[in-house]
């Protein structure tokens, strides 16, 4: 068995049980039942994958993968290419977006070179599991040979699982890829069926002329390319990239090993509709941070049945949604350890169910 | 001149040249330009408030005040009024949903009681400013004087402004008392001219029967009181609450003061209603945290043309979404401190946009 169908077969469903005694806690907490909305379904959700009623959430870690892409020249991006080695030495040198953001979250942010087109320094912070300099034209044929992206797919594993033998309780994804919505929007126009105008939004910022060519190259990779919208290899190969098929690997090493994993935004998703292809129970560990300005994500979401958490019209990528997220999600389990219950605060419980107080509990 | 008038005074517009300074520099970090969508919007907003283009978030807190409904009697909650005392001791000892958030932000907790029907016992972290022992029955005359809504008005104005004197960079509100939603359905219905019915939720989970009971009361408390809807101080007395009375004092104090206030859900929202009609400019002060799932809130937003920041599904109150808005807020401060501008990082900018890079920056 590959390394990557041995994960596959790891991936189990959530845990019932610890659900059902989660959410029976959550009830007893001081508070109308239900009152805290989705930071009571999070922490149930923790629980499970955690297999803990009580889950934790310590150690946590964004997965900044980055990678480049033989479309980039065709004019898909405001940004060259060159921007894509740029931004992960701002990375490593801690003055991105999603630096700023994971420190305000608490989590250790961890760079990788998927598949970046020009050798990096190397640097005590960056891992480097470069699959290939950058992939090719899709609009001219496919990104990558199959055995690259199950290559891309196990490297994401991998550099998850060195991360879980650090301490890890919830990961975030993250992207960094001048060009990368581009075969992000072929990947959910070929997985969900859309049509592409509906899954393709302007990126970093492009016009009017630039919009209408970025579909039609992405019209033409699908026609050249001819993905099997059921099979994510074929998908991830033909169409993706070598950062897409990274973050796929984080997803499925994150569910293999039970850790929460916190989808960013539109590349992240496509990553993450990769994954629920080679693996549908993957969803169950996925936890989308936020609704992305780019409006492919909200069909891929949509694919796998999945609500994001906020709406902050963002679109940076880098994982920079996630970080919220992961702080959103850690409040959630907060809130489940820390709280106290009706019993234990002597606060009367809401009539009509089995109202009683515990008179005289003071402070 | 009164304290409250004197407060109103001071309320000014935000400072355009600190906001303008703020965008410069936020179009110049390591970004596409707009990418972080509203955290963009929010440090450019706080930069307006505090008067400085690198606004600064340090020291955070949440003022929690409590009161008391005669109109609890009547059955509009779920739970018995004693909840009310309990839950400010629940506050006290740390175990209450806002406790955890706070802590989870960094925010300490302020608890005040406006108006508790019980006298509670004295406490270091207990702000005893009760103006009366429970408000009057809303549905047979008014809730209070005109003299005691000006009373907790200003003692809310007091205890953010002992609160700034400590050091506060950021205030969030946040309420208790029980059958609380109903004074905030009748002073959202009253302004905005909505039907009760569309403004009026299940609060802490009302049932068909109660819910048509409560409807039925803040018709009849809106018929017999006839609140001036333009005289924020007549909604007050004749429909609201001292803990309502009071936040609407903390918004006033904050904007006076020049202190970001994030709002919390429904019963926040109707104090920052009452607030924004003694002064209209005090809204650019209030952050919406998030959208209660308490229906009247939305209608109390939309007259103020607010925006909620998250959607979580949430109606603990307490200030436990404020908390979580906090923590938005800092970090769209931190992007704006923090990270890198393009020159910093030697990163090239968008093609058309004076694009240029500064080559051979490295880690």
């Amino acid at each position: 068995m590959s390394r990557l169908e041995e994960t596959i077969a790891r991936i189990a469903p959530l845990d019932e049980k610890a659900m059902a005694d989660a959410r029976r806690r959550q009830d007893d907490l001081t508070k109308p039942q239900g009152s805290l909305g989705r930071l009571e379904e999070l922490s149930a959700r923790v629980a499970g994958i955690q297999r803990n009623p009580r889950p934790r959430i310590v150690n946590k870690a964004i997965i900044t993968m980055a990678g480049d892409h033989g479309v980039a020249c065709d004019g898909v991006s405001a940004f060259p290419a060159d921007v894509t080695p740029q931004m992960v030495y701002n990375f490593l040198r801690g003055g991105a977006g999603i630096n700023v953001l994971a420190r305000h979250v608490g989590a250790r942010v961890v760079v990788v070179d998927m598949g970046v087109a020009v050798d990096l320094e190397p640097h005590p912070g960056l891992v480097i599991r470069k699959v290939a300099k950058g992939t090719a034209n899709i609009s001219r044929g496919p990104a990558m040979s199959r055995e690259q992206a199950i290559q891309a797919i196990e490297a994401g594993i991998e550099v998850i699982e060195a991360e879980i033998s650090k301490g890890l309780d919830i990961v975030g994804t993250g992207d960094m890829g001048i060009g990368n919505t581009t075969p992000s929007s072929a990947i959910v126009a070929s997985v969900t069926g859309e049509q592409v105008s509906m899954v393709t939004g302007r990126g970093t910022g492009l016009d009017d002329v630039q919009m209408k060519n970025k579909i039609k190259l992405i019209d033409k990779a699908l026609a050249v390319n001819r993905p099997d919208p059921h099979d994510g290899l074929d998908v991830l190969a033909k169409v993706g990239g070598f950062e897409i098929g990274g973050l796929a690997g984080v997803v499925l090493g994150a569910a293999a090993n039970r850790i929460p994993v916190v989808v960013d935004g539109f590349i992240s998703g496509a990553a993450a509709l990769v994954a629920f292809l080679l693996c549908p129970t993957a969803r169950e560990y996925m936890i989308a941070a936020h609704r992305s300005v780019e409006i492919g994500h909200q069909a891929a979401m949509r694919k796998m049945g999945i609500v994001p958490l906020m709406d902050l019209n963002m679109r940076l990528g880098e994982g920079t949604g996630a970080a919220l997220g992961i702080s959103i999600v850690e409040a959630s389990v907060k809130i489940l350890n820390e709280m106290a219950t009706f019993s234990d605060a002597g606060v009367s419980e809401a009539q009509g169910k089995e109202a009683h107080s515990i008179g005289g509990a003071r402070v």
